[in-house]
């Protein structure tokens, strides 16, 4: 399956291209350098701007739309029973990139257990385990990733290929939506 | 100011007509009975619905929006830089109350310092602290409140004198929106 795109795609000032598996025309979707939890994605508008007041009305319904057709396929294909959807609109908030993203994190009962509880996901996005800026950085060569970021950090071909096997999910997904928009190139 | 609706509205299965501050066709913004930060507010889809996956696309598309204009209020009336904007999509989650709810809490740059930190914003979201459903289910007669749940529990008439405020302090923000829908009573 070819990528789902070649336009050069930025979260920030990251180039992530090969990590989107979701296109509208206002809104991408993206899987995780290091995810807390397997299915762990991010859901961006196309435009780079660091808050949420910054969005058009346009734009704010887009994200969220796709938020919701992403969630519902992330839910099925990885066995999950609930989401965390979360956006950290501003730095005070724990934002790390500034660029308006919402984590969609799939769960189950009981997921959390060995890793310190339920809470414990919440605890991971504000700290050095979700600091999506940190890892990026490190990977771009500029400046050296904390320990723990550094960590779960995965492969390029890693992520291209869930992206490119989400992208197909979301395919099959769009059928069942309440159509509003196609996904492009799927 | 009277009241900005006499409707009975309903949380899950709990009436909270006098919590309410906001109110479209759809959506509907309630303060809340155990605030975890000066500001913490709800905003629910006016139909009881467990899941974003059970909303139609309008639904979804003026939660948010809605999540949008109040967030804007909330951040401006109690001088935030951020926000915490997070939905706990079902039980595996943290979800207490089977009705989507978003919260959004103001955030300040070390706002949480003398509670352990930023992330403990989320760790109370999902602890006992952040339990709604047994907050309510107390204040109802209907069972015992957990000691950390009962703690900050607000009386009727300071929600009520919040939510008239924040119905006067959304209706200032009206004018300066993108314009989807004026507020009922505003």
């Amino acid at each position: 399956m070819p990528p789902l795109t070649t336009l050069p795609i930025h979260f920030g000032p990251h180039l992530i291209t090969s990590q989107i598996f979701h296109l509208t025309p206002l809104t991408y979707a993206l899987v995780n350098l290091k995810p807390l939890l397997p299915g762990h994605v991010l859901i961006c508008p196309r435009r780079v701007v660091p808050r949420l007041k910054n969005l058009t009305a346009a734009e704010t319904s887009d994200l969220f739309l796709t938020v919701q057709r992403v969630s519902r396929m992330i839910e099925r294909v990885y066995s999950a029973s609930a989401l965390n959807v979360a956006v950290q609109d501003g730095r005070a908030a724990g934002q790390s990139v500034p660029h308006v993203h919402c984590h969609v994190i799939p769960r189950s009962m009981g997921d959390m257990d060995a890793r310190g509880g339920g809470d414990r996901v919440y605890e991971m996005l504000e700290g050095e385990e979700g600091d999506l800026g940190s890892a990026l950085r490190a990977r771009e060569g500029r400046g050296v990733a904390k320990p723990d970021a550094e960590r779960v950090a995965r492969s390029e071909e890693e992520m291209r290929e869930e992206a490119e096997w989400l992208a197909a999910e979301m395919a099959k997904e769009e059928g069942e939506s309440e159509g509003e928009g196609k996904a492009e190139g799927a």
